[in-house]
Parts: structure tokens; sequence; C-alpha cells
């Protein structure tokens, strides 16, 4: 046990992850407690010690699996059209399954900790970085198909983040019940206005 | 003192509010006592608990505070003219002062617990509210006087807030420079887009 802690399988750690899921949906960021979390993985909180020291190793490593889910969903989008591809990326970004609610919640109270928590702040910028990525990568294809305006790409990726970032954040302030759509709608305005701009005034060579 | 607390005077209020924005500023909100209000206030604890029965109620009217400041600055907007308005409006909502980041963590700490606690979430809709007014009255405006096309105002308020939101959001979780100046930039094309478009299809009466 001297080496440093290599994880051997995933399997009790996706249990714990998914019980972390649940137990966040139950009481929220600031009354999560290991105990509760051992509860709902039905075994001892020395069994969730074992694999993580402390309740921030273990929100970390949940922040990593969130991710992971994600990139999972991303792999779904099989279609290589820009075009469909953007659209459906800001589908799966924008667009909530229905017992969402309570996971944005807490993980706009993990976001606010964030300035005092480097491990919180490292995954959300990770997680940000990567969406990034993808969003660069779909827009920089569309233009070098010729269907998009040939445009800062990476200013245009950090828009739509700006847009999503902040749906999620209304989604739990407001109190409203079309933040998502509202966003998901006004995303497709700025798509179509800086990509879709018919007017050639990118022949300057 | 059978009667319900009417404000005498709003001197010490104000001197107490300024006293949480620099407690606040200084310890953010997970570690603001109503000890450190006080020494930064300069009086005891009981002096602030003569005006504010518990730390959520001075919260709570350091919210509403924040929203008179808000109007003021908005007062100082005196152009009529609908375009510039807009513009003048978007600065004051997206270009933050110097000092303004530790007060950005603070807010969204405080938006977090808007599900916790009502008279947070009632503070932060009667502001979005306000915003929305004045973006939306600005909006019909320049439609009424045929310089923006005739939109869905309501729609476009909320667009442009959720790019703030988004903003603010962002400026406390991401490790970068410029999130306040690409939102605006964002704002400004999506503005562009939806408000100034010169193609007349909307002329459908």
């Amino acid at each position: 046990m001297a080496d440093p802690p290599d994880r051997i399988s995933s399997e009790p750690d996706e249990e714990i992850m998914r019980a972390t899921y649940r137990a966040l949906q139950e009481y929220g960021y600031a009354d999560l407690t290991i105990k509760r979390i051992a509860e709902e993985y039905g075994k001892s909180t020395a069994a969730v010690h074992y694999h993580y020291d402390t309740k921030d190793d273990l929100l970390a490593a949940f922040l990593d699996y969130l991710l992971d889910q994600f990139v999972a969903t991303i792999h779904e989008v099989e279609t290589t059209d820009p075009e469909q591809r953007l659209e459906l990326l800001l589908d799966k970004l924008l667009i909530a399954p229905e017992d969402h609610h309570d996971m944005l919640i807490a993980m706009l109270e993990m976001r606010s900790q964030a300035p005092y928590k480097e491990a919180f702040a490292d995954r959300f910028q990770q997680n940000d970085e990567y969406i990034g990525y993808l969003l660069r990568t779909v827009i920089d294809h569309g233009i070098a198909e010729d269907v998009f305006t040939d445009v800062d790409s990476e200013h245009v990726a950090r828009a739509l983040m700006t847009i999503i970032d902040g749906a999620r954040t209304r989604a739990v302030v407001m109190d409203e019940t079309d933040t998502l759509p509202t966003a998901r709608r006004a995303a497709d305005e700025y798509v179509n206005a800086v990509l879709r701009t018919d007017a050639d005034d990118s022949e300057e060579t």
C-alpha cells in the first residue's frame, strides 16, 4: 500500500458516483455528508473512505465522472455534418432531462465554491476546455467546408458557452420554466447571425 | 416599540450596507458573520442587530441596496435614443469596476442559495424583473421608432440577460481575464443580428 493509489477496478467507484448523484439531488451540496452518500451506497462510511479520503476528494472525482458521462453522450453524436453536429451539441448542452433540476442546483453551489476549492475550479475549467474544444472543432470544420462564415471560432465558442452557463445559472435562480428553451433559441439566433451570414465579406484573403 | 419596524432614518442602514459590502469582499459569503460586519461598521454586534434580526435579513436588505445602487447608475443614462441607450445599458451590465471580482464571487454564492432561501430568491428575481423591464422598454421604443426590427422584445431581453448571467458566472468559475469583454461582444453581435437586420421580412401585417 506504499504506492500512489491506482484504481484497481472502477466498479465500486461507479457505484459510489451514482450514490453521490442521488445524495446530491436529495440533500444539495451544503447538506451533503459522507454518511448520506454511504447510505445511498448501501455500505459503511469506512467503505466510502476506503476510496476517498475526504468529501472534497470524492466530489472532485464526481466532477470527473460527470465529464466522463458527458463525453459518453457526445460520442452518441455520430454525424460529421458541421451544421447538424453543432445543433446536436447545443441540444445536449441546453436540453436537460426532467430530473436534472436538483443537479443544476448542486452544480451551481459547487461552481460558487470554485474560488475557494482549487480541485473544483480545476474540474470546471477542464470541463469548460473540453466543451470549448468540441465547439471550436465543429465551427472550424464548418468554415473549412464553406458552410460557415470565416469567423473567430474561439470567440464564437466562448459566446455560446456564455449563453449555456447563463441558462444553467438562471434555471437555478429564476422562477421561470422556459430558461433552457429561451437559451436554446438565443444560441440558434446567434449561430445563424454569426456563422450563416450570406453576405460575402470574408473574401479579403 | 409595538408597531412594525419602520426605518426612521436610512443613514445607519447605509453605513451598515457599506460595511456589509466590505465584509463580503473580504470574507466571502460563507465566512460572513454579523461580528465581521460589525467590525467593518465600527460598532457592536448589538448595534447591527438593532437594525437586522438575522444575517439573512441583513443580506436580503443588502440585495435591495444593490438594486437601489444599480437603479441610481441607470438614472445616469440620460440619452433616450434607443440604440445608444441599449448600448449604455449593456455597458453598465457587462463592464465591471476593477474591485468588483470579490463581489461577483459573493453574489454567485448567494445566487446558489436562492433555492434554499426565499428572501434571496425574491430579491434576485425582483432585480431580474427590473433589468428585464429596462431592456424590453428600450427595445420596444426602438421598434416604435423604426430603428429596430419588430421582434419579440420579451425574448430578446431574456436572451441578453442569459448572456449577462453567463458572464457573471464564468467570471467567478473560469480562469479567464476577458469573460466580460467576450460577453459584451457577444451581446453586440446578438443585438446587431436580431434588432438591426436590414432585410424587411417583418412586413407581413
